[in-house]
């Protein structure tokens, strides 16, 4: 807590002014998007929409292929790709669009004041997660008829919202552009899910002249209208897929001849599920899925693996992972077989800059429907967007993430088995997102 | 061995005489049989050929549900029999026969001669194994083009030529039919291989009051010409399905909610690989395939296993079963989840009544190509052909099994992976095994 | 925290007065009893001394068998008693006393005013720890000569100088025996180390007419002279010992014959150190020792593992030995053996009385050598004195455990496998101890 | 199977003589030393016996370190030793004796006639099995009180006879030094039982100039007088001792510091009994003790695990060896320690020279008491004279092995969990075995 920062904060001045945002805009905007979920690095039709809107807007856009290199992509499963890809067509998506993406998601639209000022950048997550809308009267996108048209997948996690906010915040930098200096950047992040769509981001090097990153999520979980400027506990975890490979073999007629990587993955499940408690922190480990083995009477020689690891800090995140790839090799040698792993994932914890939260603090105050800001509660899950705010820090700049509490007055209780859904939400409390990320534009690179 | 045996063996008499049966007929209608290979309880072609011709040459014939009990049925896969019944309407089943099948593949076709005799049955295979033809110039199924028209089907394993014999012998009752007594059974049993079909079949009923069975499989391991009327050491073999059903848990948030049935079954799969040698003979165990898990950041709520067990005897096969249930239900346990298990297929051995052996010596002798008669090899592997040999031993009957050796002159080498493929053999041995079958029919019912 | 305590707290009066305690004295009882460490249930020189003094000084006293049942008594070694059992007599325990134990340690002395008041109890622990004392001449007690004379165990966590205050408090109770009023009680806990001695305490009933229990701790590790009234995180721990009993075969001759316990102890290992984290607080498992087979060629049929869980409260510890016993009862069934476990040593967590916290915030005050007063800091270890609390918690009455730290100036750092282990503090700080006791009692049931 | 074998049986010309040998000579001798059973590497009183009777006889005698190379030594236990040592000096064998054994035990004794002729060797085995002797009225040695004064040590399957046939032939040599030529070699292996002493004595080198090694063994399951001159199936057997080391750490305090070494090898223990069985032919694998960790709270550092493999050739042996070792080695890699590993035994098979199979043939014919020759039988068992028969014969030597049937005539049912305890036999049977041992010598070196 430097007094740098301190004066940066203390000097944020906001204009005596609201923004005239429409609710009903934002709001509706959300609707479409809700509509059309698609899972990660299959989000054709979100990345197309986002485009064409900021394009059209006087942004200068680049998507998928443009600034990824897919050799850094994490997770993507092509099978997903090719279906998505199909349905985007359908859905109105141009060819001309998707060659553009060249397969892959995500959009990067940056707006050029023309003025000498920051490079401020505020991302949304593009990916819905694999869940089924409940068909219930009480849940509002089916009373309301916005339900996925897609069976098996929701946006449960209000990625539809922090999109539609960035869609209405594109309005209002062309309208204000005139009073606005240095360069606006959005970004829209394939695959948050799974944290796999921030590394490829990192590595394509936008990030790289940001000097203020901001990333807000809608917390379904929280009281509505609360606003917490510094949440904390970030999950560090790593997302790993082993591979297995041995020597096939007839289980009757040469038992001895296979190199049995059903059992080398089985062995290797027990030993990471046996990882060490750590006296650092928390620690979690999973193997979710294993799949092995050709037929029932053929010694296997095939195994796989979608394993993840957490810490509660970056150190035993690593540790746990380091300790993780030991055990699968050590149970792939003893069985004669050969062990690949890919990273499929990674999120990272943070400190977030005070400066930064203190001008969240200040715009927060001023956000409509915000009630109560709480400085901080402990988050307990992973994004990773940490990945791309510390990569802004580590070239020098700062970044802020911060929830809105957006909690139904009486939320329907449900059984989720996954740690992002919360399936319904207050969308007004859009409007307050919006009105802190329209203030912070204001307050820093304004000139009211 | 009582003299009975030997009696009726001794007053086995041959007539003097020679079936004109066409060679070329007989690989001609192998080769039809052998380009529509079908994978177990998916034989719907072969199944409604069997039923057409023997219908058309007098037998009374019964298909799939109309003798056997679904509830009986092992180791069908659904998936594969949808596919399966809209090729075979694509290959011309007609909508009628595929009604009376009701879902369920085998034939069973008995000729009534309306003299008083014995009730003499045959078995034949109608599956084929998951094995992709190889495309070679010295393949002769490809040479001569008729290689399997199925991508990962094949017949490698003789029971396109056992189905051509029986249709052959077919006709030679209905030729014949004023010299023969009793009655006539063909049975076509679906899903051999896995030791599946043979189970409903007893089950059925229609073994009950056959008075000897005859089981007979080509030989392409052993030299061209050679007979051997009592092979041994037909292994024992049970095949398992195992499910297990945990509790499903988010993996980050409530780790210790879940119950996890991967882990119940990794943990399983140790043990059964574990599972102690006998003293008394040969056994084998495989965890053949593991699939668990529905997602990375789950913890598990299911796991499949596909396991068989082999022992040298019936009593050590039963142990190791009773073992492997052991062993999987106390993993199961441990992990709090619920184990089901599911025969799939299963095989036994039996010891052949002497007179037939005799019997089928005495016809070997007599039969075209034949050249050499071996009374017994190790057969080391399994045919649930046995299961109903048991059943027909059980109700007074008696019942042989003998091998056609058909070796090629300079055999292929391959690799395979299944005990049963062997990929090629003469065609011509297809006479000699119909020649004995004709010798035993003649010999025991006709009256020439 | 009910305005009821806050009044016995508030109406707590101490006198101007100081008890004239010789830290001599005080500190040479604690160096004789630190020559001579025993371990857990092996205490007879201690318990032996403990009752001659106390008796000596009025006190009624009751050892081992005279108060404690055998059947309630958890992780004695019978070997190391009958060993401790000689050794006492080599120094000097009469075989009178040793007859009275009856083969327990342990002593209740209590003392009666004869007027009217509560039953105030104080606990100190027996037991020295298995461990090798340095020969440092850093280390007190090799440099003053008082340092173990039993190789491998040493008195390494205060339960010397615990001991040494109760029994000069006894000389204060004789002293004052005309100002005091109620009955003052003596618990000293054999085999506290392993969290085994309480609870036959707490079974035995003496507790159950206790009206407030002090606890206190001398702290190595908190710097000299801070007093902690109320330290959190009691870890809730249980001790079980797995015995799992197969059966045995020849493994070379009848390998099937065998129930493998090592095996099923070997799963069982992996089983335990496989147990999920918890969402709502710390755990920690160990299988730290397993101990199987009688030999190479023989199929084991015997499997000995100690083993430990915790949790950071009651409900988690609970679940986590609930979820310990499942697991190695199904390995152990999965292999056809039986599995008993005993419960070894058990500790939980409580709340502490706040008006008792008051009183001893106020008497520490006015003690000795007190510097700071630190209201709490996590203990994160296990004292199984939390069972005695709970039972007087549950009878009725209130109860305290306070902290007193000793650390060295210069503490040697030192690698210690044991958390119980600091092995060397500062001796005057038994007086602070003392000071508070005395003034408890004082402030509690004198009248001065 | 050459001619010149035939031809030299042919030639084996046996004198018409019968050597005076005294039953009960032989029995006293037998029962001299059943009372005195040593374990394996301990057997300094019999090493000192032979090495006392037969230096009186004339033979150059070595004993222990006189020949051996202790680095050489398997499978020796320190402890067992020490308290032999202690032992032997209490039953009178002299500082001097031990001196000269230096600790190893094992004798080997030469005659050297002094004319030209082959080197003759017969070997003999010097250790008991650790087993309590049964004090049974029907258990002969019981009975007769000359059972074993070493508790739980006990000659149960037949060393002590075969050192008194050797001790008389000793007698025999002298007696008939002058028709006798070439050298005659006794061979007193120690540590027979776990396959440990033939190993140091090959590597000696005193077999290098062997030309013909006769072995023996009574055989108390065959029926009594039965000689078999060829027995088959010695099975191969590695004997393994493993060494886990890990990283302890206090299991509460920094459980993620450890490097489970009880974990490492819990896995590996599920790992080998789970090694594949082999088409080739029988297979065994046992871990039959697992000894690991040092203390319930302690992360454990060190794990001991006794294991053996067995193949029914030596090629099946050595791969199970290579597998179980990379079965080891990997689950020691995954938890991050070390594995070392240990030879403790080995025996292999051989096939033995059908010449010498025909001369025992012809001697048993002429032996006393022998009743029946059987050429062979399966022995299932290991013995490991067959690493010196290979040796004979690898430097152009020849070799044989007999067995002599002494069964009871009602053999009392025991359970035994050793393969090489039978407990009870007819003792007449000794000369029987010393009878065919005389007539070889006579036969190959006599000029009668």
């Amino acid at each position: 807590m430097t007094s740098t920062h301190e004066t940066s904060a203390s000097i944020l001045q906001l204009p005596n002014w609201t923004d005239p945002v429409s609710e009903h805009d934002l709001v509706m905007r959300r609707r479409e998007i809700h509509r059309v979920p698609e899972t990660g690095w299959s989000e054709f039709v979100a990345t197309a929409r986002a485009a064409k809107i900021l394009s059209d807007l006087g942004f200068k856009v680049r998507v998928g292929r443009e600034f990824l290199n897919s050799a850094d992509v994490r997770g993507r499963n092509k099978a997903d790709v090719v279906k998505a890809e199909k349905i985007a067509i359908e859905s109105g998506v141009s060819v001309t669009m998707l060659a553009r993406m060249g397969g892959l998601t995500g959009c990067i639209a940056t707006f050029e004041t023309g003025r000498p000022g920051k490079n401020i950048a505020i991302r949304a997550e593009l990916d819905a997660i694999k869940m089924t809308e409940p068909e219930s009267p009480e849940h509002l996108p089916f009373k309301e008829g916005f339900a996925s048209i897609e069976p098996g997948l929701m946006h449960a996690c209000g990625h539809d919202g922090h999109q539609a906010v960035l869609l209405e915040l594109g309005r209002f930098v062309l309208a204000n552009k005139d009073r606005l200096s240095g360069r606006i950047t959005f970004i829209f992040e394939p695959g948050e899910e799974g944290s796999r769509g921030a590394y490829p981001i990192v590595k394509s090097g936008v990030l790289d002249d940001v000097d203020i990153l901001f990333c807000a999520h809608i917390a379904p979980e929280l009281p509505a209208g609360v606003v917490v400027p510094a949440p904390e506990k970030f999950l560090c975890t790593t997302k790993i897929d082993f591979h297995f490979e041995g020597r096939p073999s007839h289980a009757g007629l040469q038992p001895q001849v296979g190199n049995n990587a059903l059992l080398a993955a089985a062995n290797a499940s027990m030993m990471l599920m046996a990882l060490p408690r750590h006296s650092e922190g928390m620690t979690r480990v999973n193997v979710g899925t294993l799949h092995a083995g050709e037929g029932r009477n053929v010694v296997a020689a095939h195994a796989d693996m979608e394993v993840e690891v957490r810490g509660e800090n970056e150190a035993i995140n690593r540790e746990l992972t380091d300790a993780a790839l030991m055990r699968a090799e050590g149970a792939s040698a003893a069985f004669g077989c050969t062990c690949r792993h890919t990273i499929m994932g990674e999120a990272v914890d943070f400190v977030p800059d005070d400066g930064i939260v203190q001008m969240i603090t200040v715009c927060a105050r001023h956000a409509r429907y915000a009630e109560k800001i709480v400085p901080s509660v402990p988050l307990n899950a992973s994004d990773d967007a940490t990945l791309m705010i510390r990569r802004v820090q580590s070239r020098g700049g700062k970044a802020g993430y911060f929830l809105v509490g957006a909690a139904l007055p009486h939320p329907t209780h449900h059984t989720h088995a996954t740690e992002e859904a919360a399936l319904d939400w207050q969308e007004k409390y859009l409007v307050t997102m919006y009105g802190i990320l329209v203030n912070l534009l204001v307050g820093l690179s304004g000139n009211w």
